[in-house]
């Protein structure tokens, strides 16, 4: 899928939810429940592999099955791996024919600390994106990302300015945690034009109105990932993606 | 198992050949011959998920079969599973769950980028491992893990020492690769008493001989891994294994 197709789609539904697909025990019955409600108001969805592999073989097979399901049924929804892998070459290219040829997600999330040989293999798949973390949602993330370099910036800058010439704005996106308002408006300056992928909001406390005034763009180029509140709501997954897709709809004119 | 159960191993065995089970196609019935040729000169296994992955649920599953194979059959050997994961708590705790509960691996590799709290989880497992990346053996190790930091020293020497003080050195060890001669030294310098994974002979032109010289304790303390160069040997994996074994008995007194 293209960054325009992505962001018409945004457009049109005023949203830019993505819902994270972090069930446990995982289900392909639960996750169908969750996308038919959830489908009207999201525009992404994004299992994390963790969730699928903790149960096993038929776990994998569950998020198969789960990709095979929103491919057939929402074409245009864009579909992430949240697997935050990162290998040297022969075996980036066995996790790329994974989630790109075996499963057909649009996009894979993938760590940046081995460098550009560890993601070049994703990008030999035409129309397929990858999207680095730069700056994650967890307490940590101050261990090492934010730690300063010699030249005086921080790493995740560092690598966001390494990775912009990796490759274009319709095929690397960020990983930027909603949890840190003044640092997403660093990673959007970094990266004017390309799209952010932000969780953190919902039960990790990051705000949705602080990430849109932030990040979004005129075009769009968010990606807002809302998981536990959305999968675990108690009023339900579709009610609970209706409001926080009310939530952003305000900030499209 | 023990830093002290593994270094006997490696002493008794006067090896400390660590056999990559990265074979494309993955098939158990290979698996099983590699294992049961290559068990007398090898003291550690480790099976890259990628590998597995790429071949979908029947893939894991024979990842799941290898592992139950390889405890019941030859239970003094260390199992590692190259799996390079990183991802924040309550993500990082379904990770642990599966390689340490569901299969039964030893240790796990794990990426540093997002800090402490994503590898917190793996060590509330008693008697199991993290092995941390910190220098790899891929040409783009030099994108950010050997970029200068504003003190002085480099990302991955900064990543040993902020690392040392998460675990005790019967819980977590490095990932160094062996084509960087030079800086294994400076590596075992940074971290004098801990176990270092190796990567890099074989195939990647890594030398045994200076890995042995430069990163062997005088308790043993090192794996060497090699992959293809075993799995793929034209003369045979077992022969392969004894050839590789038989470079490193010399340093051993």
């Amino acid at each position: 899928m293209t960054r325009q197709t992505l962001n018409r789609e945004i457009q049109n539904k005023k949203s830019c939810l993505c819902v994270g697909l972090d069930v446990s025990p995982v289900s392909l019955e639960i996750n169908k429940r969750i996308i038919d409600q959830t489908a009207p108001y999201a525009v992404a969805y994004k299992p994390n592999t963790a969730f699928y592999e903790a149960a096993g073989w038929k776990g994998w097979k569950c998020l198969e099955e789960t990709v095979m399901y929103i491919r057939s049924k929402y074409p245009s929804h864009f579909l992430i791996a949240d697997a935050k892998r990162g290998d040297i070459g022969n075996t980036a290219r066995e996790y790329a024919r994974t989630f790109f040829e075996r499963m057909d997600f649009d996009a894979v999330t993938l760590s940046p600390y081995m460098g550009y040989d560890s993601v070049a293999p994703f990008l030999e798949f035409e129309n397929k994106w990858i999207i680095l973390l730069v700056l994650t949602s967890n307490p940590s993330a101050t261990d090492f990302q934010t730690a300063e370099m010699k030249e005086g910036q921080s790493l995740y800058r560092k690598i966001i300015e390494t990775a912009n010439t990796w490759a274009g704005n319709d095929r690397l996106m960020y990983v930027t945690g909603a949890t840190r308002g003044e640092m997403i408006k660093q990673v959007r300056e970094a990266a004017p034009d390309r799209f952010l992928l932000i969780p953190g909001v919902g039960t990790q406390g990051g705000s949705v109105e602080e990430v849109m005034r932030y990040a979004k763009t005129q075009q769009g180029d968010i990606l807002i990932n809302v998981s536990r509140a959305i999968v675990q709501s108690p009023e339900g997954p579709g009610a609970a993606a209706r409001s926080f897709a009310g939530r952003m709809s305000p900030f499209f004119s």
